[in-house]
């Protein structure tokens, strides 16, 4: 009898493994029956923007963590998918740091090629997984939300693509319920220009922390004021911009530091991260991990230790990513297919996940941590059919990028590199960015 | 052996659930075993507030709906518990329309004197329950937030107590994408403070728009417009607050109305309601109604049709609240108890809905639905030993509260009614609502 698969989530993980199937399929391959689950009206994950923050319009918690405005803050030479790049999507090269809506339709192309968008049962919310170890099936519950309608299926395979990066992680702050402006989550940022003219304080020292500081500055906020933990980010900032300790309490209108300085702030944002967040899965398949390069409990960071029948994917911290999640998908499909065969005791498949932690922690630096990654995406497309890239050379990009980023935090989108699929150079775009208010697919091309 | 009663959320109607039962273990009755399950970490649903927005701090949906400021929308004296009165709790009589903090202490009040929190577990949400035909009994699992752990538990009764005034019904208008400031729910809404002297829209005309906008007016807004679908509040507004037709669209600055006026705002708040949201019930058990006092599908107002071991409390619209679901809790701890029988029939049990439902249409207006309710009260509390109390005298402080809007939306909180319990008057508070910025318990019972 076919198997059944149940793929949750339709971004950039989910759709990788969707597009796997699809091109097996395209070669002959009997496929498994695959229903993708997808809880928005439409796919591309985090890539799907909406102005909704907190609860959708089912009463469901918003997926989308991104906001008007955003461009990659990586180049897109690390992430170029190796079956199908940007030159063959945009039927031209086009520059490295991508707003939004331009990874989005790039993302979108190459799945409406494969046409895998019968495979998606839109506003469809998983409710809750079970595993049934007589049968060795899971029983999948799920909302079809439009309908509000629950049912259940059973399927052979559960593959979570359902992302690390949509429920925050909101930490309480002394004085936060006395405050007299907005407090939010980086999560529910949309709009920089409800910041223009305003003093910002912002809680964190990550991307969010960077880039939508970064946002509120070229929009026009008066000051912005981060907030660290253990070091500064220490870039080169604009002169309305500084770095203080830690947060230690506000008041009605203002925010006090370890240092004993404070600042009036109008606005506080966190950007103090996300959790890995499965409200759907029962203690015998939720991963609990850290937000690290090395999963826990993932068999070559996919397969879950205690029931290889259940994977994971992207569920890492990421340097790589759409190009990962492609490498991820591949060979999941292959383990799956019956082609690629994991270890069938739970000791080898956990001490596999052990080695990882281990290899990571011997790393010194962020240097090191790209060279690790890259070396995680090479073992697995060595396994499977997925096109070979050159990951050295994507690795080459992100080493660039984090000297641009040194040299000009304001300015580092301004750069350019090489792609290593199509070897063809980007050109430099044709404003700077901290010019570029507008940020339209059609304003990007124009190059 | 002894049952098992699983009560859904520690609000005001859970509450009243756990003191139905305690009431009666007090008179010495053997009750069954009660377990009630919170998703937050304190007891008070709704009237426990917190500066959060959007997912908590375990990544599950904020419950609260409530505002720093919110005053009590309607008289103390039609919501006060029978068995617990406002003087026996504040050691003397207060007045009639008590900030947030004041009511959540007097909720707490009666809750602390009966001892049934350790009945509760704090931090534990339900993520799905489930019904065996074969055996009658459900299956509720839960999410202890706090040790990340999901268990089952099996339940001869299911009391859904999660309230409908937490999941936000959010409508789309055209150019929401690009508007330049904050789009809001009425459910974020947390702080007037961060919409001073700015310009509001409010979108729709019901409780939440008045009340926030009143809110946001009396805290310095420059201007607040509402629009309405079908018809404006036509309260007495002040100068700079104007109704207008519905929102057509908006751009970046701009709101477009449908009689072809537009205006400047900085932010949009939509009031425009809430719905009845059961994520962890499957299609056999979840209630689906519209907003009205004769609710869908529960005979009594309380007991599912289809299946009378599962009870749900206030999820009528609701004129009566505290009241109310203390009048449905003591009756379902009847049915429970074995003291009441629901009919065995279920097309009896739909004919009770049925009557209910022909009976609130033939009302005419506000005055007709607000006696209907308090008959529906008189009626429940008529089977139980909930003490007695004047439910017409009830009904007389709501008529008595809606002539006190009509005269001045902006000082109707200025007035004081007989409690129809201990039948002593309320004193006048000490400062007219529109002054008193300040809305600590401390400065209320200054009187």
């Amino acid at each position: 009898m076919q198997k059944r698969v149940a793929v949750i989530g339709a971004g950039p993980s989910g759709l990788a493994q969707l597009r796997a199937f699809q091109s097996a399929a395209a070669k002959g391959a009997n496929i498994p029956e695959i229903v993708c689950f997808e809880k928005q009206e439409n796919w591309g994950g985090l890539w799907n923007y909406t102005w909704r923050t907190g609860l959708d319009e089912h009463g469901e918690p918003v997926h989308c963590s991104m906001y008007r405005y955003l461009w990659s803050n990586g180049p897109k030479e690390g992430l170029e998918f190796a079956d199908y790049s940007f030159e063959e999507h945009f039927g031209k090269q086009i520059g490295s740091y991508p707003p939004r809506a331009v990874l989005f339709d790039y993302i979108e192309g190459r799945v409406k090629k494969a046409g895998v968008r019968d495979w998606i049962r839109f506003c469809t919310t998983v409710r809750f997984v079970r595993h049934d170890p007589a049968t060795g099936k899971f029983t999948v519950t799920v909302h079809d939300l439009k309908n509000d309608t629950v049912y259940d299926e059973v399927f052979d395979h559960v593959i979570v693509a359902s992302g690390h990066f949509s429920t925050p992680n909101v930490p309480e702050f002394p004085g936060f319920s006395t405050f007299g402006g907005r407090v939010l989550h980086a999560h529910d940022f949309r709009d920089a220009m409800e910041f223009k003219g305003k003093d910002i304080l912002i809680v964190g020292t990550s991307y969010s922390a960077e880039d939508i500081g970064s946002q509120c500055w070229k929009y026009g906020a008066n000051s912005i004021t981060v907030a660290h933990r253990t070091a500064p980010m220490g870039f080169n900032w604009p002169s309305n911009w500084k770095e203080v300790p830690i947060l230690e309490r506000v008041d009605e209108t203002t925010a006090y530091f370890k240092d004993g300085t404070s600042v009036k702030v109008n606005a506080i944002i966190l950007c103090t991260g996300y959790k890995h967040h499965f409200p759907f899965l029962p203690d015998d398949l939720r991963l609990k991990t850290r937000n690290r390069l090395a999963a826990a409990d993932l068999y070559k960071g996919v397969a879950w230790v205690k029931n290889p029948a259940l994977f994971y994917l992207g569920m890492q911290d990421q340097w790589f990513t759409f190009n990962m999640f492609d490498a991820q998908a591949w060979w999941v499909r292959d383990v799956i297919m019956g082609r690629i065969a994991i270890p069938a005791d739970e000791a080898t498949r956990a001490k596999d996940v052990a080695d990882r932690v281990a290899a990571e922690d011997a790393g010194q630096d962020a240097h090191d941590a790209i060279h690790y990654q890259g070396d995680y995406v090479k073992e697995l497309i060595a396994e499977t059919d997925y096109p070979s890239f050159d990951v050295d050379g994507a690795c080459e990009a992100f080493f660039a990028w984090k000297e641009h980023k040194k040299k000009g935090i304001m300015t580092f989108r301004d750069n350019a590199y090489a792609s290593v699929i199509t070897g063809s150079m980007a050109p430099l775009h044709h404003t700077p960015w901290k010019d570029a208010l507008e940020d339209s697919m059609e304003s990007y091309l124009r190059n």
